[in-house]
């Protein structure tokens, strides 16, 4: 199998600065999840001569070339042409796939497929072909002189989707043993604290090894083992896993899961509970990531944005006196809102958040950060108070994941910490 | 001045998917402000010949090169010794930078100085030193054999700070003219219908240039002029800038602006009006969206994510026998829902969504993708109909966006298709 890979995006808007290479970065790590040594990121514009001299370097220094972007039916889209012309290939038309890309506007975009798109379905001579669901750019790969070159549409979701349907299969067919790897989702500690905890783990495990990520507002974990089996490789990772688990203790809110909000999703829906949120500085956020998830309706009910002090009032109910009296970034009226939420909703369970997430403070010396959550359950109401740092969107991402996680510990019954 | 740039980022947590290399986004987008072609990013591991072998590439090809990370004062920081080998430059002990770092660990981390971090104080000889006000790791720069190299820290703040302090003031001196640029935001048309739309001009015109960027749901155009003074910049564009603009029509809502969200918020203010919204396919995103821009409260009020029937009728006050009769995906359904929201939060004007964002359709025989927009004003309430495209995620951006730009729409006077 390959062992030196090198991944070269192909696209002028990144070297403008207009897109961050965040397909290096996540074929990075199916590729080593993959056992392949990722050596060199190089990113070239739509530039057909620069890019060729690009193919000519990474083809003398690794034998895995994963290229993404300039797949599409635009005049600047030729990663094809010049990629298959540096190893003597030419392009042939694929009838099948025109006919994918032609049901792909019916089925998706109802609307005819405009002509450009033809040239989509021009691909290297004897290529395997990379077929794709999600979009209208299909993949391809191919090995020529000892080199393996995969293309790769430059659309985030439609490059993941072919990597791990069609290149992570292929890679591990070649492989001798199997790779497994465990993701562990963390929530609650910084990126340094995680270090101190486990820096000893991640220094000496070889195989098993981990390997940490930091994510927006969270940290992820990744186990990785190498073996001659399935079982091989679960046995090998199970010590360390354990480890691992007992250390992070209740702030791992999952392992291989997608996201905290589906790990309350499925919780409610385990426990047959309904959700409901009263949002005032996350604007909607807590929803819309709740939402994200397909099926969410089943434990989300839905919520209330209240970003005025009218809309607390006279959504909510917040007492007026209440806003006067304390402010509106308060836990009086954290507390009022979830309840007026739940309330308003019928649901089981409620979850509120006001908070300052700035530029600006408040009237009554809030500095910006202040966030209150409030939880409201049959019986009673917990308010917690948050002081957050970072910029307006850290602050939000941060105050909804927060009030994600008060949910979880509830359901999982776990120490909630209080005003 | 320097005019073909590549920024070489240094250090194996990339080549891993540890991070994702934003730094090679925000030097890029600065270089392009200072008039400087970046024509590739590389990013090579902690490894000495393969940074010296990238360096011989890089400076062939390129007479600015731009290095990050690999600046620190542990084993595995060479970028120092490395660039500067390959240019045939010794390192020599700067006391000045030492007194620096060492007074950084007094102000900052109120510890002293662990004596690795002395060799941060070795740089280039005869190199400009970049003295970092934020961290421990100075930056540097030397021009030789015409080409230029810059080594700057690998953790961003710092990176991004002796970036705009101190290379761009450099750029900016050396450089004979101005670059300015325009981005005009489209909202409505595919890129493919753009690139039609537009096309000869991308391909023919040269200074002012005019080049494609998609956006999720939205496609922008920026126009890139050089010239002797703004002044000259701005004639150069003018009538690219009309012609454009023209062909566009109403398809372009904003020239220069952050957002869709954010020329809405604008308009409102302006005339004065408040908002709310009822969403229910897209769970919130339309107040997140709103909400993201800092002061929205000046005009948005809040909204309700009304996720189920129960919401949409016990808070919205859907009647009941509209959602029997016609389902929760029905032009009376977002009538009622956009009306009903009006109502509660006492807004000038709301704006509804109720559709099927997938994975599945609903039992009356809607497809995936059915989506109707309620827009309520005072004396009326508009309806329209959208058959969108693509996955989950897509057709709430979509549904979102197509919310945005109804009211955009309204605000500005221009038609409005209706069911």
């Amino acid at each position: 199998m390959p062992h030196q890979a090198e991944i070269i995006a192909v696209g002028t808007e990144l070297l403008l600065g207009n897109i961050a290479n965040t397909n290096a970065q996540f074929l990075s790590q199916l590729l080593a999840s993959a056992g392949v040594n990722v050596l060199y990121h190089t990113a070239v514009g739509d530039n057909p001569q620069r890019l060729r001299q690009a193919v000519e370097i990474a083809r003398g220094r690794c034998d895995l070339l994963v290229f993404t972007g300039g797949l599409g039916p635009t005049y600047d889209d030729m990663t094809k042409e010049t990629v298959a012309g540096v190893f003597g290939l030419a392009l042939e038309y694929h009838p099948e796939v025109m006919e994918e890309i032609q049901q792909y506007f019916d089925r998706v975009f109802h609307r005819p497929m405009p002509a450009c798109n033809r040239q989509q379905a021009m691909l290297p001579q004897g290529c395997t072909v990379l077929h794709n669901p999600v979009g209208t750019a299909p993949g391809c790969m191919f090995t020529a002189g000892g080199v393996t070159a995969v293309l790769l549409p430059g659309v985030p979701h439609e490059c993941r989707y072919l990597t791990e349907h069609a290149v992570l299969p292929w890679l591990r067919g070649q492989s001798g043993g199997v790779i497994r790897s465990r993701d562990l989702h963390v929530f609650g500690l910084t990126e340094p604290q995680v270090q101190e905890l486990l820096g000893d783990l991640m220094d000496s495990a070889q195989n098993p090894s981990l390997a940490p990520y930091a994510k927006p507002g969270e940290v992820m974990l990744r186990l990785t083992a190498k073996g001659g089996s399935d079982d091989d490789c679960q046995e090998r990772m199970a010590p360390l896993f354990r480890d691992v688990r007992s250390r992070l203790g209740n702030y791992l809110y999952g392992v291989d899961v997608s996201s905290l909000e589906e790990v309350v999703l499925t919780r409610l829906r385990q426990q047959g509970l309904t959700l409901s949120t009263a949002e005032s500085c996350t604007g909607g956020l807590i929803a819309k990531r709740l939402t994200d998830v397909a099926g969410a309706s089943a434990a989300f009910l839905g919520g209330v944005v209240s970003y005025t002090n009218g809309v607390k009032a006279g959504v909510l109910g917040v007492p007026r006196d209440l806003l006067d009296r304390y402010g509106a970034v308060s836990a009086p009226v954290a507390r009022a809102m979830a309840e007026g939420v739940r309330r308003l909703t019928g649901s089981d369970l409620s979850v509120s958040v006001t908070g300052l997430a700035g530029p600006d403070g408040d009237d009554r010396g809030n500095p910006v950060g202040t966030v209150y959550l409030g939880l409201s359950l049959p019986g009673e109401t917990l308010v917690r108070r948050l002081a957050l740092g970072g910029d307006r969107p850290r602050i939000r991402l941060l105050a909804a994941s927060s009030a994600l996680d008060i949910i979880r510990r509830h359901l999982c019954d776990l120490p909630i910490e209080q005003e």
